[in-house]
């Protein structure tokens, strides 16, 4: 089942910039990994925000949890989650 | 996977009684189906409000949304869907 | 560019069967109609509610303006648009 | 009666791992004795956030907010409450 | 245990003169009964609005529900409960 | 005349205990003063949060400022007031 | 003690203009004889709303409450009221 | 000086289409009006909705207020305008 | 013409007693100044808070810009702007 | 395509003075570019407020997300956009 997933970050503005840099790559591997098992569909930026809207596909949302909490900048993250279904119109139904 | 279902009734207050009657007996009966095919698990009233909370258990959004629909007053309920994952502490996890 | 864009359809529940079921037809059609020129990519029921989230593509906000309001439902729909860029992830960079 | 608590925990990110590891074992040890009592029936998680939403049972208001009190995370958790009445379809009235 | 209870009344405005006359009788006996039965303990208007804060005692949120459904202005009133606890320091404590 | 007070305490969670402590009975010293002065009429506590609904009773919103500033704790407190009018049933009107 | 009174006007658009025409000029009539006992102080439009701010004085929430409803279009009224004190700088303190 | 102007058209769905036309180009026709005496300078189309925002110019509120007041569709529009105060930027101040 | 502030301090409640003392007598010069040329007008507390209602006047946005920006608070006031119009009737219009 | 970017400067108020001109310049000196290439193209203050309305132009919403990201005090600021239409009246169609 799909999920749409609201993200803002929430690191704090005066946060080192190599702390950044390592949290940001962290994140960066891990979303690889997200996408590469079906995970993490589609990713877009918010313009203007440190904030993201994902596609994300899940058994449940137990595994989603769990796919969110592993990403290194979660602690920092405030996410909403919105389960879909998909429309029949998408089947041809 | 568990939702918590939000469900405002807006049937307007000049629906003739016997209208309103039929709807109530059609949605009670209704839902009696909904509980023993196990969606429907649990259903409280917000008090005040010609309103409830339930929870309910489907395999998808897709079900959830049907069996939803499938209720004789969709037409007047204006309904919000939270999907919500199963705590790792009721597991004894 | 894409869109994210919100539906919510206040269509009166006392509208007569037969001209819901019209519309809904010619909304369906019209919809295919902007699938095949690439501007709906995506759509998803909201669960429980009569309402959708869709996945849009269009040059500009305007030609998207002008998709939206082409759908035989558009007078009785509230819709919100938000425009997304891609994220960087997405491309590899 | 019961109640439905939505409890967002504000604890900072950047509280040290053993701080973090000694309350969650501590809240996870309270629950546990607030489930023994009967006080609480259900938690889930809100997917994605660092949130939880439960099911509790207490004679009154006072009951549940001692209960909630006591939770060792509980200065750092946002926590809303709603009284809930039993539908009368669950009796089968 | 005690509940503030808001309520905006929604009766339109284009109701008839009579017809709103004897709800308005109606309601002030039905009160006056709740009142007697130690139900409603305080009554506020809002200033300026069609509307009441009202402070409540019942044994549980279905009593309370009850009651207030048993307001023959229920069906046009869009009310809100919050169940409150006695602070400690009521009682000396 | 009449008020309800809504108080949201923000004291920070890592505040002394100490500190905590002495501004606890510095409150309730105060309130209890207020009480003798007839200002603070009923106090209840928000269940699940460091919050309390209170009935005051003051000449004007100056006087009523006025006590609310006095309390210890008032520095850390997010209030927000509401002026209530009698309404006429209470006095049999 | 003084008043800040939001108040948006809900006469429906298509209200025959004779009936709006009557309305208006018995608002109008009423608006000065509160001006004239001292009610009401100052009166704002809201721009581009059919809308209005004003600053009323009364001796309690009740006047103002009576004064409001005296106003012919006070059904179709949709009013918040903000007690507010003097602050002392007003008077030199 | 100048102002924001958002403004939502609440015109029935169910408004005859000569109506709807005929309400369409009178406002069409005052919006040339306003915009050659320099009042309305930008107009956008909120993608998806029935609604503008508007980039206006008069001497106060006041004026503002009338001209909007003068648009046959003003008895439909829900309108919120914000003041903005041109930045030193602007000046190369 | 004439706004409408509204403006809630926020600074931090630990601010030491000489400092908040210090800015305080700042403030009351500078409000005094903004009197005296008849830029501030009334100013309100709001019951209960640290915050304030002012009635200001000003030529323009820009004016009543630089005016709130002189204020020594100024830096930890939240501060929102409402333009209004003079409402005909206190003309006499 | 334009955009209208809402911009809330969060920079805290103990920033210290010689931080924040050299941000405000630099600040100043990346928008006076953005002017130059045609992406901003006006830019207001909202009275009262550390914040800002512009009026951007950018090929998509990446290309405005970049321009918004290259100012020096991003960090800091709490930015929403809202991607928008010409509206045919503009063009005389």
């Amino acid at each position: 089942m799909e999920f749409l997933v609201r993200s803002e970050n929430r690191l704090p503005p005066d946060t080192p910039d190599e702390r950044r840099a390592e949290l940001k790559a962290a994140e960066r591997a891990r979303a690889i990994q997200l996408r590469e098992r079906g995970i993490l569909k589609r990713l877009w930026r918010v313009p203007g925000r440190n904030a993201t809207v994902g596609l994300y596909e899940a058994d449940d949302p137990a595994q989603l949890h769990e796919a969110l909490m592993s990403l290194p900048l979660s602690p920092w993250l405030d996410v909403t989650v919105e389960a879909l279904a998909t429309h029949p119109q998408e089947s041809g139904a």
